[in-house]
């Protein structure tokens, strides 16, 4: 998942981030900027326009850490403890599974790197620049995950926001990480340039529900992914605190 | 929110559990526990019984934490900034706000520090008479808001998985430590008894917008606060990891 429509529903601005800080007494900027991170993954703070200035190195650092990538992982086993335990298919290849593109299959982390780890405003130029160059790397633990979902039998859809002058490079860049066997890569259109991504994410679900699918989960890093209806039966979120998109 | 319902979908069992944290390679205690904390909060882990057993004093330490406190405080200043921004009432009485009471209002963390930091399953008749005594006390930033949100001219719909016979000290407890003015107080009946949480708090959100009433937003520690229709129209998740309401 990622890209355009970073809206900032609740602006970041600098004003707001310092009077809260001082709210904040006796805290250090540590448990500030966690504060910060957990109520962005839970979904609380909405429509960051950019990482608070303050928090820019914690963020950094988390994004690189053994942390995130123990997290990713948790993530994935609970998913593969619902796809054993929980998940009963048909067989009649109208079982479904949704991926994000973007912080789900591969890593931007890598760019974000080079690019002020989200304390700056998205340039999406430049980021497009970068993924046109197909180096995105696998998030390890999601890899081995999208095969054994595909070994079960789910069709897999991945919906992301990239747009269709992507294409080709998304796929060099997901075959090359050792994704293959999808089916089918939504990519954002002219006609879906001005919908706010949670409406044409949910489109894209309501297709494939009219399509006779059953939905039986989406593994995202954005909670745009999985709002909405039709709702998916389960839904995974992965952290993702350098950028928002609504 | 709080009670009975702690429904093991994923069983806590302790064998599964280790033969993950021994497939987690190279990470700490400290990673693997907070991994577990991070997935309950953005309901990826659903339905434990008990906190895992390796896990209890990182857990206990969390939740009589500064951090937890910073956390708690940063989603009241989200809901603040979502009521000074996007709340515009109508004025006529049918605007409504609903809180969660356990560990929302008010903490069980003192029941929960005595009797093993979420790492026994749940004894239903020692926290009931816990409740009993009206001595939970309560969370400040939220009693904050809680009058804040009333002098907006909110109605104020506290909806709880307690049961009715906990009604006197539940009132009690909430006046005590500094709580008044709601318009009803939400219990579960005997006929609720039997309804997963999700369900008993949906309908009592539908029997809301039957009377009329425009939910403007919920704030909760569990996810069954939220969830099902009619959904509200934001949420605000405070943390807990010390048990799970499904």
């Amino acid at each position: 998942m990622l890209l355009p429509l970073l809206i900032g529903l609740c602006s970041a601005d600098w004003n707001i981030l310092n009077q809260r800080k001082k709210a904040v007494s006796g805290i250090s900027l540590k448990n500030y900027c966690e504060s910060w991170r957990i109520n962005v993954e839970v979904n609380n703070i909405r429509g960051f326009e950019v990482v608070p200035q303050e928090c820019i190195e914690y963020i950094g650092k988390y994004m690189t850490s053994s942390q995130y990538k123990a997290d990713c992982q948790r993530a994935v086993e609970e998913c593969q403890l619902y796809l054993s335990s929980f998940c009963t298919l048909k067989g009649d290849g109208k079982d479904a599974w949704i991926f994000d593109v973007d912080d789900t299959l591969i890593s931007t982390v890598p760019y974000f790197k080079k690019h002020g780890f989200g304390g700056h405003k998205l340039n999406v130029t430049s980021l497009e620049e970068w993924m046109e160059k197909s180096k995105a790397p696998a998030l390890d633990h999601t890899l081995t995950l999208f095969h054994e979902i595909k070994e079960k039998g789910f069709n897999i859809f991945l919906i992301s926001t990239r747009r269709e002058s992507l294409r080709d490079a998304t796929v060099d860049n997901l075959i090359k990480e050792g994704y293959h066997g999808w089916s089918s890569l939504v990519l954002r259109g002219l006609e879906d340039e001005n919908k706010n991504v949670q409406n044409y994410k949910a489109e894209a679900r309501k297709r494939l529900v009219k399509d006779g699918y059953r939905i039986w989960g989406i593994i995202g890093d954005q909670w745009s992914s999985f709002d909405g209806t039709p709702a998916a039966k389960r839904t995974f979120k992965l952290p993702n605190s350098l950028y928002y998109i609504s």
